[in-house]
């Protein structure tokens, strides 16, 4: 799987005790490293929102493997596991800067059209994902 | 100055290194203080949306003076300082189980309508408040 | 399953737009579920890592199903799935107050001693879950 | 005064309804904001928390002047009002990319050693703050 990276700095905010990541944190940064590759593929998700379109998660996983330490420099790296009519899925790895993996999951997101129903993926979003998967 | 007092158990997710609550988690406990403030004089905040109020902070203030820990149950103590024609005050005391004054603190908020312009505090809320003071 | 049910109060501070709860703070309320389950079997968290054990999350799972919104009150429900030497997996089902499940999931734990290696679960806890399971 | 200038992207996980932020984050932009800084002058948080020392939030105050949206790219600007022999105080203003005005407020700390005592400021931190004012 191709992977797009982006980085991130553990803020005191991110850490409960003994100053590692409290472990819902992982998926706001799994938020941003989806929102990023989206970005980097052209399309913005506060776009795709603009034209009438909702991707909510329905599913979340996550593997904690070591955990992410206060003022750490992480790589987020997000990949595209598959794009479906109505639905995709995006992996993550979170990576420290020894490249020791630190957590990997994934996130499940339906489309959604404005009145909440289940709607095609918009034409752009569908291709741009389908070329990086 | 009479307080309305809420209960809150200081979870891991609240709280940094050495166990202490993180600085900027007071003032959700201080949303928490003003939201069962206003429901117990019998107007929920989501009954105020529902008329077409917001009552965004424009200013908000705390004092530290003795940490949270992981795992207490915190007093949180709301009172009404001021209430004027377009906006109001909430001032907070935060306590632990042995009474001891961990934070104080206030927030300002104003009153707008749907458009985003001020607007004069619903009747209701102005009297209960009014009465509260 | 038998499951204990503790209940939380959704606040603005937990919601992304369109006023239903951001997808990360359901790990919050499994947090505050199996805290409460465990304090409830009498043996509190805080005292177990005072007696040298930690439990931390080696994996997270959520299922969305509907929206957690602003101001509703929730029942978290927690059970325990299995206990074994050195891990436990609790399960959680967040329901609304008409009953409607919101979302389901779970988190397997490790027990590690102070030295952050595999310990057996101390044994009144492990006694107490595997009672309940 | 004279401001370091650090970018933070605005993510759903940081708003509440209407997609603006919840008034709490400000606090932890107001941490990325004064870790970058110290950072910039050479000595990292970690690194005074190292040679022993702490210097916890004793008191924070902030003024919204108007909302951060979801998915801008504010501008994080920090100066040094002062800097005491046991005391400091940040400044921060928050900008939107059209240089508006969002947020201004500040942040006084303490500097305590490891035994929780009051400290005169490490000198290198305290000469270089002072530079800075």
């Amino acid at each position: 799987m191709k992977y797009f990276t982006h980085t991130y700095r553990v803020i005191y905010g991110d850490v409960d005790s003994m100053k590692v990541a409290y472990y819902a944190n992982y998926l706001r940064w799994f938020e941003i490293g989806r929102t990023e590759l989206i970005r980097d593929l052209g399309l913005p998700y506060a776009e795709i929102e603009a034209r009438g379109y909702l991707l909510p998660v329905t599913e979340a996983y996550c593997k904690y493997v070591k955990p992410a330490r206060y003022d750490e420099k992480l790589l987020i790296q997000t990949g595209v596991k598959f794009v479906r009519k109505v639905s995709m899925r995006f992996d993550y790895r979170i990576l420290n800067q020894e490249n020791e993996l630190l957590v990997e999951g994934y996130t499940v997101h339906a489309c959604l059209d404005k009145d909440g129903k289940f709607a095609r993926l918009p034409e752009p979003l569908f291709d741009l994902l389908n070329k990086w998967d």
